[in-house]
């Protein structure tokens, strides 16, 4: 195999419990990669359409995810990456991890698959230090394994995959406005009150339980967060509106997609979905801001071949 | 019926990752109790043996429950309470939450059972609140419950119950040196490094998952604590000592159990507990401190009826 062309899916991290750890997968949108081998024993980002986006391999997210994974296999093969972006870059659907995922999932492919998804995990991760100035896994996991992933540890990296109850949809709704997870990070406490965290590690691990047993009203009632939510949701126009809407409408739970702006609204069944839909649609047409808003499954697979 | 004899189970809160809000019930040591009715319509502790303790209704755990439920109940009828304390007071395995537990389940069941297990547990958090300060339920609750549980939220009070996989052993050390829940609770610090509380959570959801996938492996590498163990340790003689046993005999994880003295080792199988076991005693007989040490099943069921 020569050439391979993906859809690298966006993903939801934080889930509003599981800050830092937790992610899942989207279907709705994502990018799409072409990526193929050349005989200059050099990558090179040949092509990206849809953003503006460095083109210089040591500066491109995807660039220096494959560099770092063929540093480490030892391989001197070339590749050539096209990127056709579809996910908006400083949107909180995990713009940079789906490009970083994308292309090193398509470069373990075309090297007959010298690593598992698991082990590429690592690798996407040096796109998303690029990208933020944090290494984080909680975008890449999902994207590569699809449904959703729990960092259970940094060091050394180990990544849990979670069960995917299959009746859950999630709104996503993106305002127009960009916050660098950078910047985003920068607002956060590096100090939190014992209570609250216990709160937080409550809620997470019973979020967790939930999705073992499909229990979707105790989904809801976990995704909570006193800790980063109260801070960053200042960020993001008609925050408490958009939440106020999820909550009449049925949603399970309502927050915020990564380190914003986007949010979500985690639902059961598509009828409650669509209800979600249309009024965040309704509400946020009637303010001055530009927005995109889907409707996802869980994607459950990650990457995959087109 | 009259009259209920009851063994009231020890528990271990905390579990390392799960501070506060995590708890699972022994087998192999508890408080036995005989509750019956009286035509006073007072509640009356008329016995009390293994220990000295507080015979006043109002100032013993127990009577403390028991008042709280039949208030709650709008209940007159009278009862007796008898104790015969087998787990020591301040020794970190729930006492006082075995007390207080076996106590309202046991009036509860004499009423004809007008509330169910997990509504009890409310109850038996005001014995704990007379005991530490603090009314925590993460004694009580597998107390009642048996099996594993955690404590998703205290207001409101939820408690969500998880798998208990059947191969699980703990060894439980008790130094018989005495640390007040109360003092052990000071020492703690009221904040925390975001960092850590992210591993911590991260754990604990790892925790949760490989209970429900039985991966005993998991369970072992999530048994971690960078918040409370590193202060509270420092009160236990030998804990390092005993930490490396137990790594040494194959034990899946070690820590303190509640507020302390007691440590527990998790381990897979009666075969590794029984080795833990036995290189514990063989340590600990050497030194000058008196100790307790058992190995315990997980006990599925909780208070149970004689």
């Amino acid at each position: 195999m020569k050439e391979i062309k993906i859809f690298a899916p966006a993903t939801v991290a934080n889930l509003s419990c599981g800050f830092d750890v937790l992610g899942c997968c989207l279907d709705s949108v994502g990018d799409e990669m072409t990526i193929r081998k050349n005989d200059l024993k050099k990558v090179r980002i040949t092509k990206i359409s849809g953003q503006d986006l460095p083109m210089e391999t040591d500066k491109n997210v995807a660039g220096v995810a494959v560099l770092s994974l063929l540093d480490h296999l030892n391989e001197n093969q070339g590749f050539d990456i096209e990127i056709d972006k579809r996910i908006k870059p400083g949107s909180g659907i995990g713009s940079s991890a789906a490009s970083s995922a994308g292309a090193v999932f398509a470069v373990n492919k075309l090297l007959g698959e010298p690593l598992k998804h698991k082990e590429l995990v690592q690798f996407a991760m040096k796109g998303e230090f690029l990208a933020s100035g944090n290494a984080h896994a909680d975008n890449v996991a999902p994207a590569l394994l699809g449904g959703f992933n729990l960092v259970r540890s940094y060091e050394p990296l180990e990544i849990v995959s979670l069960p995917t109850p299959h009746e859950l949809r999630m709104v996503v709704l993106h305002p127009l406005i960009e916050i660098k997870t950078r910047d985003s990070r920068a607002i956060i406490k590096q100090n939190v009150s014992l209570k609250k965290a216990i709160n937080q590690w409550g809620n997470l691990a019973a979020f967790v339980s939930a999705l073992y047993t499909e229990d979707y009203a105790l989904m809801g009632r976990s995704l909570k967060d006193e800790i980063v939510e109260p801070v960053r949701s200042i960020l993001i126009p008609f925050f408490e509106e958009l939440e106020k809407i999820s909550s009449e409408q049925g949603a399970l739970g309502f927050g915020i997609s990564g380190s914003g702006p986007s949010v979500f609204a985690m639902c059961k069944g598509d009828e409650v979905a669509a209800e979600v839909y249309k009024s965040f649609k309704k509400f946020y047409s009637s303010k001055e801001i530009e927005f995109d808003i889907h409707v996802s499954e869980i994607n459950k697979t990650g990457v995959k071949i087109l």
